[in-house]
């Protein structure tokens, strides 16, 4: 079904599998319960790192593009947690209003918009796309590869509503990570259901917030499968006002890479890992022009201050960054490989399911490096046909459907620290009417 | 993906077809907004008539086996559907006993069993499989074709509780019809979830009270749609103390025949179809004698009582019928064939969503007679692949998904005259605590 999956299949990580497989039925259930007492995000993606003896999530996005690269097998799964979704939300709804990033034509990009409203529309909403584009101004139809279009319309803001002309929507589904800052458009929009919120939003996100959620759920997790929750979890500390530029805040940061991977090498020697620790560096939050740097040792710092600053991502935005607080975080190779590049499962969820996901491939990267770069691939997993479900019986590590459901169960994990994080960061959160 | 079902899918029910396609996000949000109010069952098998020119639901079965005909693709629907219905029903519950009707060790329906079993055990429960026939006295494996085994154990009842040997269940699934009658081992379990609950037991329920709920909701769907209720709905009279043997109520049967027929002619004539009427006659519940009969002419009807009293179906356990109260249903040509013989699509839901379905295929029965009949095969329907969702712009009647759909959202307005019906017959309707 996906036959270049299985050389990303192999490899021993068994124990962790088992331990997984065996309290299926108990996770499944801490699951529900967490779902009583919290709200999931809309949708989130999980990128999961898996080292073998060891499995991460690395990062989670509230904004997911690349539903596109799913396959179509998971259409009806996608459908079926929206509606779920709607339902809780907003039973009466009509109207989605979906607003993408300001990419304009990039048919990838758009190929993922479509693919978002075709499950909504399925779901049984009126779906439309609203521009926040300035240079969007008339509806603009984009033609895809596949031969559908989409149309981009300018929104119109009211004092109290966003829409469009004739189409007021009573919900707004954002997929735009709103890096650069919220934009006043969406501010104050009391009527309508905002989704996410405005405070999941990349320019007041800060990653420590999300690690420190993850890090809590990760403990309780440990304790209810009897593991060390260090096997699911990265070690990480906070650096703040580091401008690598003109040489400020390099001694915390140090400091903290020292510290982080004094840690993991103490957690290899206790598992006999014959691995070289590295530490991840990225800022706190996803607006910041720092790259994502692998560094393997305290003096590849010093090679780090000599780089001329540069933009990060094609996403990044901030031209002038000036200090800014660092996260360094214990780096998680993967040991996974599909057509020979480094490969790194992307889990995507609706609501509390999974419903999808797929490898995200890097052919001139190492194991040790971010695949989150121009030259990434897409391959998709099949998770719908019956990849997040597991095969009681099945020798663990042999069958594929194992795997999977372990991937599920971390990036649900991440999604439970996803929603202690948006519940903590709330702004409105005392606010009782 | 299902080739074989291209001849299921030629004919003319475009205009039905396309207003149904049209009216979708109107559909989806009316089932929302229905399911606020009602509470689905939690499970349902459908089985729907397309004639073409019009498309019913002829039977709604709140017990369904053959769950085994569905294909392995459904299964992560409706396991994302069982985790819905859990966590709506019972978060916390741990452990689920199911009992499956009295067959002993026939295979086909052990298989259906086990694929019940897997359902929940992949949505997170312990599952184990209970009998509450005298004769299993202690643990048995059944083997099945496909390698797997069930493992039939007597049930243990205490005073409060149904269970087994070292297994307390939260919920029990009940998987039998109860046609022979409530047994008392199933009564006063007032601490479990017991579901579907007792009164949705064919010897219970009785058919009038569906199809007058279904009335009422297709009158409603109707006017959402601007269609005439008559094409999705049958038209039915019922007659009392029918006792075929020995010639009672023979005179208000034939009333009733004489009147449906009527109606069904004229309906013909005003919409020019050019096909004979036919009723169906069959008894108010599940647990009579009464053969399942298909009548074109009030004359049919003396050679009816002059046919030796005979069970109707292997399930039929009633031994002396005695006067029975009798529906006279509307007939519902089926212009479906799959190989060759006549078939008719069964749609399989779990808790408010659809999940799969498949065609049950008679090769010996004409397109007026009830398929449900030993000798009938089953050939499945992938729903789950795309199959219940219609493609935006597809030509209607062109393409499979569109047609799926429709029986969909049939087969879900069956459901919701179910929840009506399981409200209006509730016995503990008006206990309040």
């Amino acid at each position: 079904m996906v036959p270049h999956l299985v050389t990303a299949l192999t490899g021993p990580i068994n124990e962790l599998e088992q331990r997984i497989l065996d309290g299926m039925p108990a996770i499944e259930r801490w699951f529900r319960l967490e779902w009583m007492e919290h709200t999931p995000p809309f949708y989130t993606a999980v990128d999961v790192r898996n080292a073998g003896f060891k499995l991460a999530p690395v990062d989670a996005n509230f904004f997911p593009g690349g539903w596109n690269y799913l396959t179509t097998e998971m259409l009806p799964l996608a459908v079926q947690a929206a509606q779920a979704a709607i339902e809780k939300i907003c039973p009466e709804a009509r109207n989605l209003l979906v607003i993408p990033e300001n990419r304009g034509r990039n048919t990838s990009y758009m190929a993922n918009v479509a693919q978002l409203v075709r499950i909504f529309q399925m779901a049984g909403l009126n779906v439309r796309v609203g521009s926040i584009d300035p240079a969007v101004k008339s509806p603009k139809k984009v033609d895809l590869p596949d031969g559908s279009t989409v149309c981009l319309e300018p929104v119109v803001r009211t004092k109290r509503r966003l829409g469009l002309k004739n189409f007021d929507p009573c919900t707004i589904l954002l997929n735009t990570d709103l890096a650069a800052g919220t934009p006043g458009i969406l501010e104050d929009l009391h009527e309508q259901y905002l989704l996410p919120p405005l405070h999941a939003g990349w320019s007041v996100r800060r990653k420590s917030n999300h690690l420190h959620s993850y890090e809590e759920v990760s403990k309780r997790f440990g304790k209810l499968l009897g593991i060390d929750p260090w096997l699911i979890q990265s070690i990480y500390a906070r650096a703040e006002g580091v401008d690598l530029a003109r040489g400020k805040g390099v001694e915390g940061l140090t400091a903290a890479v020292d510290q982080v991977l004094t840690k993991v090498r103490r957690k290899y020697k206790e598992y006999g890992i014959n691995e070289k620790p590295f530490v991840i560096v990225k800022s706190e939050n996803g607006a910041s022009s720092l790259p994502i740097s692998t560094i393997r040792d305290v003096k590849e710092l010093e090679a780090l201050t000599k780089k001329p600053r540069q933009k990060a991502m094609a996403g990044a935005t901030t031209d002038d960054a000036g200090p800014t607080d660092v996260i360094v975080q214990e780096g998680v190779l993967t040991r996974e490989r599909v057509h020979d590049g480094m490969a790194e499962p992307v889990v995507y969820m609706m609501d509390r399911y999974v419903v999808g996901g797929f490898y995200r491939v890097h052919p001139d990267r190492g194991a040790d490096e971010s695949l989150a770069l121009p030259g990434a691939s897409f391959v998709p997993l099949a998770f719908s046909q019956s990849g997040h479900l597991p095969q009681p019986g099945a020798k663990p590590g042999a069958s594929a459907p194992n795997r999977f459901y372990m991937y599920g169960v971390i990036g649900r994990l991440a999604m439970v620290a996803a929603s202690y994080e948006l519940e903590a960061t709330n702004p409105e959160a005392e606010v009782y009417e």
